[in-house]
């Protein structure tokens, strides 16, 4: 069987986390595009302030950071940072021939983990609620870049 | 045929396009340290505050936010917001062997409306010129994201 | 011979290079936590400013901006910018059958220039250093995505 096959169930948990993450980190693209619209604030370029189809009042206090839309903004940053290195190094897991579970096991829990850390984000939960979430995807993500390294340099 | 060979005309979409994006994220970097160099400004870090083969005469407005230079990397930013889902969702696209008509379709448009978002940045059009270019990269790199996750669960 | 087989070294080359990227990636979000909570600073939330298990005494002054914190903010954009390119172009890459020293020259050059670009970020040496280890590692990527262009394109 092809290893980036339709029919291995692996590759298949990989797919389905992987774009689930596509989703979410576009998704939290389309929310500050939604508090911009209705804050009608958090404009970042000068040009910005003219008046539009969007913006129909323009003012110089709509270029001021508002937490509102910057707090979508910090999420999308925090995604940045974790998602991407998820993407390779599930792939690359892939390629190891996991065993089904592990790969669910560690998969899914890094796409729960990440839900958990935006729910957290965006209801200010404490600092160690997010925290921990942010840990728990954090970890997952370079245990399966070590575990990589180990299958290919052993 | 092998799913990623270069014989695959779905596969070679892919390529062509997520190695055109690869130059222009890359570029964006360039384009800021032309911009920095032309300026003589847009430096981050206190230490650049210092004589250098690059920085003749160091001043310490050399670390406010100049407009020139900050455009780059916001659109730099934009770029990290949707670039890198581009990639893995593009992959995972392939590897459903969608028809090939509708690979060019998506990844082409998306590299052009990226292209149109950049030059819309660049020359400082509205907001809703913007606004339009990336919503159309967006819906693409959703739309693939979630064919995949039915393609995969069905 | 399967392409992404954990049997062919070019793939094997790639395999390591983007792991240890990833361990690079994640590991910089540790050294921003390990400076916050050295700092006692460096955090970005208001609801970040009220006592719990990790902020015993929480001061308005904890949200400024602190150099020692945000230096390894600003290595971690740093990364962002360059290694999620990396990891795409060096997939593709591989897809083109180059020769293994070519892989393993351009592949581990990369990770080598990106670690010291980190410690010459870390010891706040001059913008010259930082910027010729950040050349290397994009004209690296660079060259890896035309090289794709090239193989599929002719």
């Amino acid at each position: 069987m092809e290893l980036f096959s339709i029919e291995s169930p692996v590759f298949m948990t990989y797919a389905v986390a992987a774009s689930l993450m596509v989703l979410k980190i576009m998704g939290q693209g389309w929310m500050t595009v939604y508090r911009m619209l209705r804050s009608d604030s958090g404009l970042v370029n000068p040009e910005d302030i003219q008046v539009g189809l969007i913006n129909k009042s323009p003012r110089a206090e709509q270029l001021e950071v508002n937490d509102y839309v910057d707090r979508s903004r910090r999420m999308h940053r925090n995604d940045l940072e974790n998602i991407p290195a998820f993407w390779v190094a599930g792939l690359l897991f892939v390629t190891t021939n996991p065993p089904l579970w592990a790969a669910q096991g560690l998969m899914y829990g890094f796409v729960l983990a990440r839900l958990c850390h935006a729910a957290a984000y965006l209801t200010k939960q404490t600092h160690e609620v997010r925290a921990t979430f942010y840990t728990i995807g954090s970890l997952i993500v370079m245990f399966m870049a070590v575990y990589v390294l180990v299958a290919f340099l052993t």
